[in-house]
């Protein structure tokens, strides 16, 4: 049985594909599809555009994240600054402009740290991570229906935090993680780091 | 601007609810919500029941992920072993349970690595981490519908791969840097790690 399983293909090729809501955020489809084994079945999947995500570093040795409500679950969370992929538009753009738009901060110096899939069962979804130091801090003006909290954290201590459980978004932990074994390795200025 | 919207409660309260979509495996909702300045607006989001995850650590230093293949982004992924908790079903008796249906593995110690949640944005999913040791190899009797291709790795390349971003799946990266963080501490036997 083990064996037989490996040598078929892993693919599921789509039969037909079906828009069963579409809302402003969310578009979720329906598809049929034909499994390796040629027996069809169904898979149903978000559509998304896409997000990015930044850790912006200070010369202080702190980051700057962001509390924010989140009504699905009704927690607040600490994240590292985010948004979604406006249509046409680079992800390095979209981080640069979340960074702007949520903390009122623009950064010199921009790195990327990869992807990360959030959803991989339902979702199609990446999430584009990004750490960015050299920053000015100017005004701050929030999107009109986000309400968000800025909150500055020493780097050593927000890597604590997503290992020992604290900090619980996805996101904001592999950015975090990614970002410390960077920063190990490059150090654009000297800042204490353990993992 | 700033000063005031931290006045603010940051909690949103549910005026109305509507399941728009109900499939096999998703169910979407859409509310309207009232904002903590007093507008009104609309929230959709996809009820989980939530999952488990588990990194089977052998005495070898290696660890048992699987290949597998996702719809929503053609992509197969290295993953380790997890599945949606069953209606009642504890968390931890779920990674026991996708553990041996996925890759046939029995775990005689088990200690819990938190929670992450991959999707605050739009999903109510939770994912309950766990390392496990002790480990007892016997049928793999996988799942109809999934076709998995079961992988060991070295512990201390599977942590390298999550940092350089060759491993993307949000669930697997935190489950193995929280699994190596705990190692690194705990270690019921001698492996070499870094991070």
């Amino acid at each position: 049985m083990k064996k037989k399983k490996k040598e078929y293909s892993l693919l599921e090729k789509k039969i037909s594909s079906e828009r069963v809501f579409s809302g402003n955020l969310l578009q979720v489809y329906k598809d049929r599809v034909l499994l390796p084994d040629g027996r069809a079945s169904e898979r149903e999947w978000i559509k998304h555009p896409g997000a990015s995500a930044v850790l912006p570093v200070f010369e202080s040795g702190e980051v700057q994240l962001l509390k924010q409500f989140w009504y699905a679950l009704r927690i607040k969370f600490l994240e590292v600054p985010a948004g979604k992929i406006d249509p046409g538009e680079e992800p390095i753009r979209t981080a640069k402009r979340e960074l702007e738009e949520e903390c009122g901060v623009r950064a010199r110096h921009w790195t990327s740290l990869g992807v990360l899939y959030p959803g991989i069962g339902y979702s199609n979804e990446v999430i584009h991570l990004y750490l960015a130091w050299g920053l000015e801090v100017h005004d701050n003006s929030a999107d009109d229906d986000e309400f968000v909290e800025p909150v500055r954290v020493l780097f050593k201590n927000a890597v604590e935090q997503t290992l020992n459980g604290e900090i619980t978004d996805a996101k904001t932990i592999i950015t975090i993680l990614r970002a410390a074994k960077w920063w190990k390795e490059n150090a654009p200025f000297p800042i204490r780091l353990t993992m």
